[in-house]
């Protein structure tokens, strides 16, 4: 009887070892002052002393994944985008509660890890945590033959953030009147992946869609962007944010409720903003009836923004091109609590 | 043409839902006064005041998965015990950097969720992380059909301690001739699932094994512990832990590295503490030989603790059973790092 060896069971240790080599350099680019220890010990350390110059520090920790846009990543075998999906994703689910990011973690596990790809998904991570100024402390691989259908793969990342006590975002000052802005998606970010794959079976996705402009592939590869230099922009011109909604699973229907105080509804105006061809797409190969897209879609916007009617002009001026006036609060009154005209 | 729901493409929301509500009152009761959020806003809030206390503040953080444990769970149908392994993992992870657990966030994935199975989980997580004051702050469902394996699922966890700067264990003072102290493993804890599983493949999990004294399944199943109790123990009382290595994949060979200094090796005295059955029964089921077993498993041994000569009696006093003065620090001279002699 041969003796079996951990890498004949299905679990290559030597080939995570050589993916962590592969990507260090990109990792080590993310570490500010406060990074104490590199990757490769149990835990990452990252210094809290900033945090003792604040009034009232509250942490801020978000876990999410991107998704079965990992199944358009495999299947086009670029794996950079889906890294820079994660962090945006996460960096965009702690600032609508006034966040902003100190620290990412990931896990990228496979039923067979090559460790290229990991490095190219590591290399997303690490541009996007830079892009944003938040380090990336730490992360895992794993093998799993029997848990991943071959040739796919998750990932997952966790961030954690900070904001004052006192401007945590609650959406409590919201009130109706109040404008709601949005700001432009780049396509679908992470979410409705196995309706669009659903929609999409049997496509080539490398050959180009005169509709699109673009191979489809290309398209739904489009990553998620973050709207943190945004909101920057709106705080340190004064204005005051109200509320905000992140448009993820649960699209432009079920996301909004997240930060409305009792006895506020949304009404957004069709019409107000350009919805992007993919989606048109999607709708009209999958006949595909306009309350399940808007409860999957995001439909063009990544980011809803609740303001003033006082502010709202100042705020679409200073964030330029891809920002729209797209509804308004109202009182709920038994219907719907987003409704879109 | 019949029109495509999200649900019939795969993913349905509504369960996810179901489960969030299953498992809430278990998540809640390991709320502290610093959670300031439930479950279901985008991110959980910690209040971070505590840290404004300390001298200096270093946050740890760590992310990992069971591995394919999840399979034995799976096919037992027993899903609150991987909650525990997963929660107890990481509390490990952090404190051998001398951590202790502030808060944690978990995400579960699969091709299609089961409520059921959600709730056991979680409800395995928030009993562990209250078993360590440790705050399960939020965590995520992922439904991602064509990624898993029908009926298999992965289980992630974020932990995220604080430890004083001054009192972060690197190892740095380790020196040869320190003693070394085995705690006791409940099992395999999370580490060599894939091997063992390939070994009793075909064995009925349910059916005792006389050898073992119980079923297959219930000794694999048994959850990873957590020495935090023990380590609080010595260091209440006055002893100096000068290093720590959690015994996880890559077993008594790759995991004391990480936490020696240089020209420092581990000597382990094999015969000083008890191999469990489970262990001999997988080496010699699978003809394994002895360098892979101890590269892959714990053999008995969850955590190895140095310190010194002169504190080691009173430790192992304090400590009680379970514990074994299992080794010695070496001078390293060219040979392997930890050597099982």
């Amino acid at each position: 009887m041969k003796p079996i060896s951990y890498r004949e069971a299905g679990v290559d240790i030597e080939a995570g070892a050589r993916a962590v080599q592969l990507m260090k350099a990109a990792v080590q680019a993310t570490y500010g002052p406060e990074v104490l220890a590199g990757i490769g010990a149990f835990g990452g350390l990252f210094e809290a002393s900033a945090l003792q110059g604040m009034n009232a520090p509250v942490l801020v920790a978000s876990t999410d994944g991107v998704g079965t846009k990992t199944k358009i990543a495999a299947a086009l075998g670029r794996f950079e985008t889906i890294g820079v999906d994660l962090v945006n994703h996460c960096v965009n689910d702690i600032l609508v509660q006034g966040a902003r990011p100190l620290f990412f973690l990931d896990y990228i596990a496979a039923s067979r890890l090559n460790p290229e790809m990991v490095a190219q998904v590591v290399g997303g991570l690490a541009a996007a945590c830079r892009a944003v100024g938040c380090a990336l402390l730490g992360g895992e691989t794993a093998e799993m033959p029997g848990v991943y259908e071959p040739n796919e793969f998750d990932l997952v990342g966790t961030i954690v953030g900070v904001v004052e006590r006192q401007q945590i975002i609650d959406g409590q000052t919201i009130v109706p009147g109040d404008a709601i802005i949005g700001l432009a998606s780049t396509g679908l970010h992470t979410n409705g992946y196995s309706l669009a794959r659903r929609v999409f079976e049997g496509w080539d996705l490398q050959a180009a869609v005169p509709e699109l402009g673009q191979p489809l592939g290309e398209v739904l590869l489009a990553p998620h962007r973050t709207y943190l230099a945004e909101v920057r922009q709106l705080w340190t011109n004064g204005i005051t944010i109200k509320g905000m909604a992140h448009i993820t699973g649960g699209g432009l229907i079920d996301n909004p409720p997240r930060i409305l105080p009792a006895g506020a509804a949304v009404r957004l105006q069709r019409g107000s903003w350009p919805i992007p061809p993919i989606f048109r797409l999607i709708q009209r190969e999958g006949d595909i009836e306009e309350e399940e897209m808007a409860r999957t879609f995001n439909l063009g916007l990544g980011m809803l923004v609740m303001v003033s009617v006082e502010e709202v002009d100042s705020a679409l001026r200073l964030l330029g091109n891809g920002v729209w006036r797209v509804g308004e609060i109202i009182s709920a009154n038994g219907g719907a609590v987003v409704q879109i005209g």
